[in-house]
């Protein structure tokens, strides 16, 4: 069978042209890092295709991401990552290097309202967001997805109550070390992580919250829109933190809306900027765009 | 089993709390149009829950659509149409007046690229776009498609070839007869309509075009924008003339892109405004929201 | 000497060609509204150019604004608005109606940043906003703006301290007296109104908060937002109220921003939100298009 | 007198906290580029502050923007400039290294509607672009602006006629040598100018065109917008080259328009958008951050 989307520009996955890695890192900024960088890359054989820097002068922390191809026989990862090591020591840097084409695992969580599921599991599917879905974890059966056709991923229904939270939550944190995710998505998964669950998945979960953040934070947010009469709404897509819809923000979009829309309408117009804005973060997510800088995030998008 | 998106928003089909009916005309205008459709309206003990006037004064043309439902025990539509016949003909009236919650049939044709495809019946699926999808026709076989539930949606192959394209035409027309289709939607439909068959379709049939008209007509315009370096691209709905790219435009969005993008970046970013300005467009066309004024259209948005 | 802008578009001010008036209006929904009014002004020899209506069908509130033009010898407006009283009595309306083309008096009030003021000042000039500059009021000296032509505006000086506050105040009042002001504009005026003048001034004052409401109310919003990390910063116009940033919005606006703004790229890139925001809504206010509804407002937007 | 705006945040001339430099290069693509780069600076004691690369995978060109502070004691423009000499020849760079608090010299060229050219002045004013306005060219007479503090910028009055186009072009590029013009903004200029400046001027003459190119070329175009029934207009900054309208693209921006909008309408809300679209490029053109890429360009937007 002809796999769809066979026609479209070619995915990231599998058919990669060429070995490409990303680093990014980020230190307390003084001269020469970019110089000591690009020059072990230099001599390490790997050649700069994409690259971008920000100094954060109030807080003085320098942010950096490199995308390099190895040129020649260029380089191999391992050993790449061992050089650099070093080096970062010297700068006391957080840093990553990894290799561009292997795709990440992804844990995606939902309830009901299944259109952001849907959507990023149609993009994953076209190749559009390079990961493997790891499993989808649901307080809902399998059947509310009846005609989401999910292609072997593993579907794990969790439901919960007050009472069992606790133990629904320790399972989820077992799925996601026996799946081996990377990266927690809550796809409108309408449950509030506790603040253990969401201190161990620090940094590596992403939330869509149905408002244009800070405005509207909590339960309704269309409802408290309509209330609130604003003419544009939003969506925003942020790292989880123990503190509610206050995790630092990676993408924000908006739509116009009028008089004439009531919250039934701010729901249906919301789906899509939902959609669009949860998609964008993860691939972000997934490309090491996104940084994280305290309270907010340092997003080089594409 | 639970219907997907059961929690979500009631949607518009089956479960109407009441009759409405939604009447839409156009003619020359001239004084007392609006008092003589509000008095027969309010005669018929129907009231007016939305309305909208618009007065071309260039062309001299009037344009109406009146939301109603009837009160009490109201008057049966047939009955509304009847005598609204009369006073339509004494001032030259184009009109309508129909059931607002009675889905219409709506016939999509696709080609290899299903995202709009794949995005319309997830709407369709969920109550958000009120119609009967009629069938889907496609150049490219069910396989092309499998991963996509069509849920009993009677789905037609009819590949084409130069020699072939009167005669699959012929069978697209036969299609759209017998299935009653009173819309005809080209979701990334990737050939040409005939003068024949645009022409039988004339009113009745939208086309998603990947860019933001009148720039990029014609093949490939991600690429006629890449090479003339925008800075944003868009997509245009517009119903289908025999005149390529030419018809009246309904809707267009747009998004920001910068000199990173390559044209298979312009791509994926396009399919994210396609749907949505595609989806728009239909919705807005089966709500009566979108009258025809020449060559251009008269939106009632929502 | 030859006005400026002389030959852009004949803006509204003098060059009227024809009469026209503006109705605007509100009651308990109920059947037979528009039938009446649209049968009073046809047989008033109005012809409708433009209308719009809104049926809230939450609180069950009635919304309607209508632009007509006599026919032939037509009406004086006060015959049509001595008419109009009894229908409007009948339906318990609150209404208006007047000449669309009669300037109103706007009194604009500022501080230090004058970046509103003067864009203002120049859509008056060029005939863009149709309004009578009553006055301006500021803070600061006359000096403070001296590379502004304000063309024979009277300019009023009132600095203001804590102690002063209730003074300058009653000073603003008597202004807006005398200068018989029909609407008062904070255009970037940096003092809170007291409860006392905003109550004075219910629904004929528009004031521009440099956020998107209902996001970073109160002081320095731009810092607030580059604090929180947003990626994409508004402005909002609204109408004062004594609940400080809670007034009904009527306009809002946004711009995308990234991490590398600093909180003063954030108060440059805000001035042109906020220059186009409020004009936006003084316009709109000006030509009647704005309504009342509780904590909200119909916009019937251009 | 205190000047105007005093309070905003301090503006970037005059005052400027310490020297920064911007370097700017672009060459054919190779390895090693950015490891020489920065070495040169780190070993010349500059830090560096921000930094842009992009590699055309396309042409196999890369570009650079980097902004460095001198560390301690520094080193001297001049000095810097002469050893990057060397460096930049073994690469065939073209490529600038300059102060970036210098202002540079800009000649605004306007027509009768003066929106951008009195928007530009006041931005001048407020020190929101860093510039110095060279002077101020138009076919118009000095009273035509009769409402604008030009402030001791020197105004030239060419009127132009279809005999006299060549000497009064002649005499611009005189102004333009004189005054020491290194940009060249038309700012709404209604004149084309012809083959032989518009190649004088290669690289350094901004047009803001009143459409979204490359629709509606050539002349109004809020009339031809009008015409095809867009539902957004737009406007777009260029570098102008002999070809009419299709000189690279700067910058881009939209808003959206309904069916209600007349040709006039559409010319007012073109203004703002104008305003914004021709800011937003000179300032980015001052700053370094355009590069031309052929018949694109790389904008390291900030």
């Amino acid at each position: 069978m002809a796999p769809v989307g066979a026609d479209l520009p070619p995915p990231d996955r599998g058919s990669a042209p060429e070995a490409q890695y990303i680093l990014t890192l980020s230190c307390a900024n003084r001269p020469g890092i970019v110089a000591a960088v690009s020059t072990y890359l230099f001599e390490s054989r790997c050649n700069i295709l994409d690259a971008n820097q920000y100094d954060d002068r109030e807080t003085g922390r320098f942010f950096m991401r490199v995308v390099v191809n190895p040129v020649g026989e260029g380089v191999a990862l391992d050993a790449l990552k061992e050089g650099f090591a070093a080096l970062a020591g010297r700068f006391a840097m957080e840093w990553s290097l990894r290799s561009r084409f292997e795709r990440r695992r992804v844990l995606l969580l939902a309830s009901k309202s299944d259109h952001c599921l849907a959507d990023l599991v149609y993009r994953w599917r076209i190749g559009e967001i390079p990961m493997d879905i790891a499993g989808i974890v649901s307080n809902h059966s399998r059947e509310t997805y009846a005609h989401l056709d999910l292609d072997g991923i593993p579907f794990h229904h969790l439901p919960v109550t007050r009472q069992t939270k606790m133990e629904q939550e320790a399972r989820i944190w077992q799925i996601v070390q026996e799946s081996r995710a990377e990266l927690v998505v809550l796809a409108r998964y309408m449950q509030v992580l506790s603040d253990g669950l969401a201190a161990k998945l620090a940094g590596r979960c992403i939330n869509i919250h149905h408002s244009f953040l800070p405005g509207f934070k909590g339960a309704k947010p269309y409802h408290q829109a309509f209330e609130r009469g604003v003419k544009l709404i939003g969506a925003t897509a942020h790292y989880v933190t123990s503190d509610l819809d206050e995790g630092p923000i990676i993408e924000q979009d908006v739509e116009r809306v009028s008089h004439h829309a009531t919250p039934e309408d701010l729901v249906r117009k919301g789906r899509d900027i939902e959609r669009r804005v949860l998609a964008r973060a993860i691939a972000w997510h997934l490309e090491d765009r996104v940084l994280m800088n305290g309270k907010r995030t340092v997003v080089f998008a594409d």
